[in-house]
This record gives structure tokens, C-alpha cells and sequence, in this order.
């Protein structure tokens, strides 16, 4: 099986890339000197222990967590080897993930030998995690099949497993907030019950946060990041990653918070001492200090994504809420050959599990928020391919 | 449990590190530049696939086998990463290894769950691997106790299995070659039966060459390297690693060789896609084909390990044979704290199992072989640690 992602510019040379969730404004000026002095320094094995950096990010997580401490958090080789440690950590028997969701939460458990239920999100919902998945996962926490009959109405659907609930098997619930490839973010009321039902059932919910730095505010960010629970709820446990925000996909640098001190033990049993490099750690630490480059990207970020969803909707194409720095679309199935052959690559989509092509010759695909001039490029070529149909 | 390593140079500031086994040269300029120039790439993702690197490292491989394809090859984070890789992918029921070996292996090996069975190496014998360990290998395989009454005489140790075997349990075997902490090299004839023996028995055998770089001589790499026989048999994996010959620890760049396509299939699915830093990859291309670097490093460190060698003997301490860049000695137990009261940092062995240390007030340490000018201030603090006695 071959890994099929976004940025696959090594399959095409010379193109504009749309199809990666990066930060368009680059690197921060910092970050790039941090990362160039390392080279010098490569020399020298990394700190296994990645001392100085996770002091770093004690400092960065103050503002949604005043008393998380280094031994909170875990260092990862992108926030991607961190799923894969979970899995392989945690051992879950089953799973419950959504659908469409980031590939790789699939591929983790399934290596790890777990069963995996998706839920299906629902276009007409604009693919949100609403009270029917609240139901969904009490079923599967109940270890129920998910007939309608067994789903609970909201406020009532704790009470129903105290009765009949069966701990033996481990399970674990995977959610990208917001969700990739469909931006969308779960609200903290429906955040809030998961989190309380998982805890209460020792299923380990999961959080990948990796797009929450492109929330508009500061405020924001603390509203719907499971950070703020962390601290004596073993059951929850919540990825970062530096990646997106940064624009450091090629550096790698992800992170992971729990107060489940035996769970990450296990987890960097399972990883090789060197895992994030001299260099990557470097580079974080120069960055978990970049506040206002974070502020300034999610603003403009903020405000070039509205104008281009309304552009392509002024277009005819279908462009679902998000909070994060791309948008999933609906559009024609040669969407993304048009625009190849006008030097612009996008992400088709159609290899998400819930996003498969449907029978009306329509297609899901995902674009970058880029700059306002090259979105307006990759506007007029939609705009193109839409009239010549 | 914490890592224990070379190389800590953050837990020691302002230290002569003689604790890792780093090619004391330095990085390649052409390999500097590279890491440089990909700093600014990074805002990209790395390939996911290494396909370029791949390509790079087939030319490299010609040498040793001239079949050898992209797809015999795996990249990874550094050879450790590929290490856990291979006991997850491979998931033995029992492994045999050898004490000293590179503490990873046993790591590795633990988590994935395995039985493991340890052959003490002897210091009387250097450390090094002979029949006792051919006839130690092939009780193993046979399913049976180290006893001595089942040691097998040499020429005849293949009969045995041919009753009696039961090849139900997945067996795995991993050796270093030169041997990390002890720098000792396995003769090609014990390597052959070892080879043969796995061969047959459908044990995978894993070679660890990480070190094999600092040879003396092209020649010698050849007939001491497992990569000759790679094509054709599955039951054999080469590791390799840019780390140490190329002076890029804090870079990370490993791979694996191999002709089991099933096997590095299952390897890549338990690794994140993009595990391979796009630094790694473009560091690990330019140093691909930096052959007279190679050698001029190898020739040099020859020399200075010779003169090392005889420099430590005459202070009185023990010092094992080596074909690596760095030496296993026996002395007195207060070795590393003289050292580091002069500003120099060595390896304390005391946590190898097979190094503990004995009643006699004698302790094992590691030592690199970096320039003559830094060897000689390495010696002349021994000197003086062992005169104070």
C-alpha cells in the first residue's frame, strides 16, 4: 500500500501547492535561524530527553494550562509518530473514529491490531460532530451496535450505561478538532460530553489539535482545546503539532499532553531514544515563543478564508464551514486535473473514507488558504473549469 | 526507566566529548550545505516515498551488491528507528542477542513482546563472536538450552536440526558488526555459518552495520558486510546508519536492507509516512556518494586508533580489539569521574549487561578515537588518574 497525501510535489515539479494544510506565510525569521545554527550543531546526538524544549512548551501551554509540568508532555517526530506510539501504547481492542477523517488515525490502530468503528459525518451537516455522535459514542462505549433505537437524548445519555456497561475491552475515541480534511470544529458543549463520557468510562479520547493555532483568537483557542482538562483526567490526552502553523512539515515537530504518566512511559518505550532531531528541537524551541507571528497568521489567514469561500461559491462550487487554513470542497470530478494542467495542485479527496465519488459526476477536494493573490489565481482557474462545463 | 547513553553533552556543558561514537571530522561540507540549503525546502513535506535518496543509495550499495534496487531499501529516523521497526514488523516469539550489545535492541525487543535469550560475550575471547556462539545459535534455533552437552562441534553444526526442529516460534537473532560497545568485528567465516544457519531455518538474522563505514579498506567492508547477500535471501536485513560515519546524530539517517518485500512492507505501515525529515533526506543524498571521505576517515581513524590503542595500554589499562571508531577499555572504576574532573566526558559501560562492574574495583568504559592532538589529552588525564592510584 502506498501512502497518498497532500503535498506530493515530488510527483509534480514546478507546481503551486494547494494541497498541503501549510501555513502560506512560511516559516517564521527565527525559527529558520534556530534551524540553519543546528546544522552546525547536528554533530552532537539530541537530547533524548528533550529538556530544554519541553520547558519551552510548558511556557506555551501557560495561557490553556497554568500547571501542566515536562512530564506532561511528549515530544514526537510530527504529530503523526505520536499516533502511532499511542495505538501501539494503549493498546486499544477497539476504536471509534470518524469518517472523514486524517488517514493516518486509521492506519495507526489498524497496525496495532485494533477494531475500528467510523461513524460517518454527514455532508448535509456540514460534516459536524453533533449530538448524534454523542449518541454514537455512548453506544460504542456501551459496546452496542449503532441502531438508531440505541441512541440517547441529549442530557440523558450518561445514565444508560450505568447499568450493563462492560469495561473489559479497551477502546479509544480519535478526533482531529478542527477535522481534517473538513475543518470543521466541534463544539465545546458536544466537546464537553465526550470528554465527561470517556472519563467516566475509561475510554481514551483522543484530541489531535494539530489546526486549533489557526482559530481566530486567543480565546477561542482556549474555548475548544481539551488542554484545560488535562490535569487529572488520565482519560484524555491531546496532540499538537508544529507542522501546520510553523510551516515546518520537512523539520517535523508534534507533542502530546496527558496526566497519564504510565501512558507515556509506555509510549517512549515504544519510540527509539533520538526520535526528534537536533535540529527539529531547535527549531520548536525557537518557535514556541513566536506568539504574534501565531496571532498575526490566524488573522490574515482568518480573513483570506472568508473571501475565498465566497469566491468559490460565487464559482458554483459547494464549500463546507472551517476553522482551520483549508477548505473541502464539492465540485466537479476533473477538478483537480483542471487545475494541474494550469500549474495549480490540489487534494483529491476522493481516497477519504466518506468521501468517496458519488454517482452525479461530483467530487470532494481539499485547498490551502493561500495568499489573497493566489487564491484569486486558483479562483479564476475554478472559475474556468466551471463555465467550460 | 530513563535512556542511558553516549553523548549526553546537555546533562555536561562545556565538555571534550569522547563518549559517542561520532567520526571526530566532522560533517562532509557538501552534507552541511545540503542540510542548509533544505531549510528553506521545509516548508514543504518531506517525500514520503525518499525517492530520490533511494536512488542515491542504490549507486552507494553498488559496490557491495550491484542488484540491489529502490525497493530492497527502507529510510528511517536514524538506524534506531528502524531497529523497533523491525521487532514490530516482525513480531518474534523469541530473539537472541549478545551481552554487550547497543542497549536498543534488547529495548525493542522487549516491548514487542519478545522472549530474549542473552549469550554472554566473554573478555577472555576479546568479546568476539567464534563457534561458541555458531553452536550457542544453532541450540537456539533447535529450540534448546545453552547447555554445553548441545554445543555442536564447527562443519557439523547443521545436522542437528534437521529432526527434531520445530519452526513454530519466530525467531529472531541481532548482531552488531563491528559490535557496539566493544568494537569487535565477526570473522567472515562465523558469519557465513550464521548466515547459512538463519537461511535455512527461516531465522531472520539481522545484521547491524552501523559502524562498518570505519573499516579499514573498500576490500574489507566487502567481505566483512551481510549486504553481498541480501538478494535472494529473505531471512537476511542490513542496517546501516549516516549517523556515525557522517557525523549527522543530531540529523538522523539510517536504512535498511532487505529482500523481503513483505516485511518492509509491514515496517512502513507501522511508521508514520513522513519519518524522514526533508533535512534527513537531503543531508543523507549528498553524503550518499562522499566515497573519498569515507575512506580518508576510515585510513585516519585507523591510524589514531593504533596509537590510542598503545597509548592507554602503556598507562596499564585493558583495551579490547576494535575495528570502529571508538575503543571498549577495563580500568579503574573511578575512570569517568577523573575524566569529567579534567573536562572530558567517556562512556561508563556499567549499565551494558555483560559489563557490569566486578568486585575487584574494575569498571568497563568507551572511548572514541577522535584526533591525535585530543587522544593525547585524553591520555595524559588517564595517565595521571592512574599514576594518583
Amino acid at each position: 500500500m502506498t501512502h497518498k497525501h497532500g503535498g506530493d510535489i515530488y510527483n509534480y515539479q514546478d507546481i503551486k501547492d494547494f494541497s498541503a494544510n501549510i501555513n502560506f506565510l512560511g516559516m517564521p525569521r527565527a525559527v529558520r535561524t534556530a534551524a540553519i545554527r543546528a546544522v552546525d550543531e547536528s554533530i552532537h546526538y539530541p537530547d533524548p530527553e528533550c529538556r530544554s524544549l519541553r520547558a519551552a512548551l510548558v511556557q506555551r501551554e501557560k495561557s490553556f494550562c497554568s500547571d501542566i509540568l515536562p512530564e506532561h508532555i511528549i515530544c514526537g517526530n510530527g504529530a503523526a509518530e505520536l499516533i502511532f506510539a499511542l495505538a501501539g501504547a494503549w493498546q486499544p481492542e477497539r476504536a471509534l473514529i470518524v469518517a472523514p477523517s486524517f488517514y493516518e488515525y486509521e492506519q495507526a490502530l489498524y497496525v496495532s491490531g485494533c477494531e475500528i468503528t467510523r461513524f460517518v459525518l454527514d455532508p448535509e451537516e456540514h460534516f459536524c460532530l453533533g449530538d448524534s455522535f454523542v449518541s454514537a459514542a455512548a453506544s460504542f462505549v456501551a459496546n452496542d451496535a449503532f441502531a438508531d433505537d440505541t441512541r440517547i437524548k441529549e442530557g440523558s445519555y450518561c445514565e444508560t450505561f450505568s447499568k450493563g456497561f462492560s469495561a473489559n475491552r479497551r477502546s479509544m475515541i480519535i478526533l482531529g478538532n478542527p477535522n481534517n480534511p473538513t475543518g470543521a470544529l466541534i463544539e465545546r458543549k458536544i466537546l464537553e460530553k465526550l470528554i465527561c463520557l470517556c472519563e467516566k468510562y475509561h475510554i481514551l479520547l483522543v484530541l489531535d489539535e494539530s489546526f486549533l493555532d489557526f482559530l481566530d483568537t486567543d480565546d477561542q483557542k482556549r474555548t475548544y482545546s481539551g488542554a484545560v482538562k488535562i490535569l487529572g483526567n488520565p482519560n484524555l490526552f491531546v496532540i499538537r503539532s508544529f507542522t501546520k502553523i510553523y510551516a515546518l512539515p520537512g523539520i517535523r515537530f508534534g507533542y502530546g499532553l496527558s496526566s497519564d504518566r504510565d501512558l507515556l512511559e509506555r509510549m517512549r518505550m515504544l519510540i527509539q531514544p533520538w526520535n526528534v532531531s537536533l535540529i527539529a528541537q531547535k527549531a520548536a524551541e525557537a518557535a514556541a515563543s513566536e506568539y504574534e507571528f501565531v496571532r498575526n497568521s490566524a488573522k490574515m489567514i482568518s480573513l483570506n478564508r472568508d473571501h475565498l469561500i465566497r469566491a468559490l461559491r460565487d464559482c458554483g462550487l459547494t464549500v463546507f464551514p472551517s476553522a482551520a487554513n483549508f477548505l473541502l470542497v464539492r465540485g466537479p470530478k476533473n477538478l483537480k486535473e483542471a487545475c494541474l494542467e494550469n500549474g495549480i495542485l490540489i487534494r483529491d479527496c476522493s481516497n477519504f473514507p466518506g468521501l468517496e465519488p458519488t454517482g452525479d459526476g461530483q467530487g470532494f477536494f481539499r485547498v490551502c488558504v493561500r495568499s489573497r493573490e493566489e487564491n484569486d489565481e486558483l479562483v479564476g482557474i475554478i472559475r474556468e473549469c466551471m463555465n467550460s462545463r
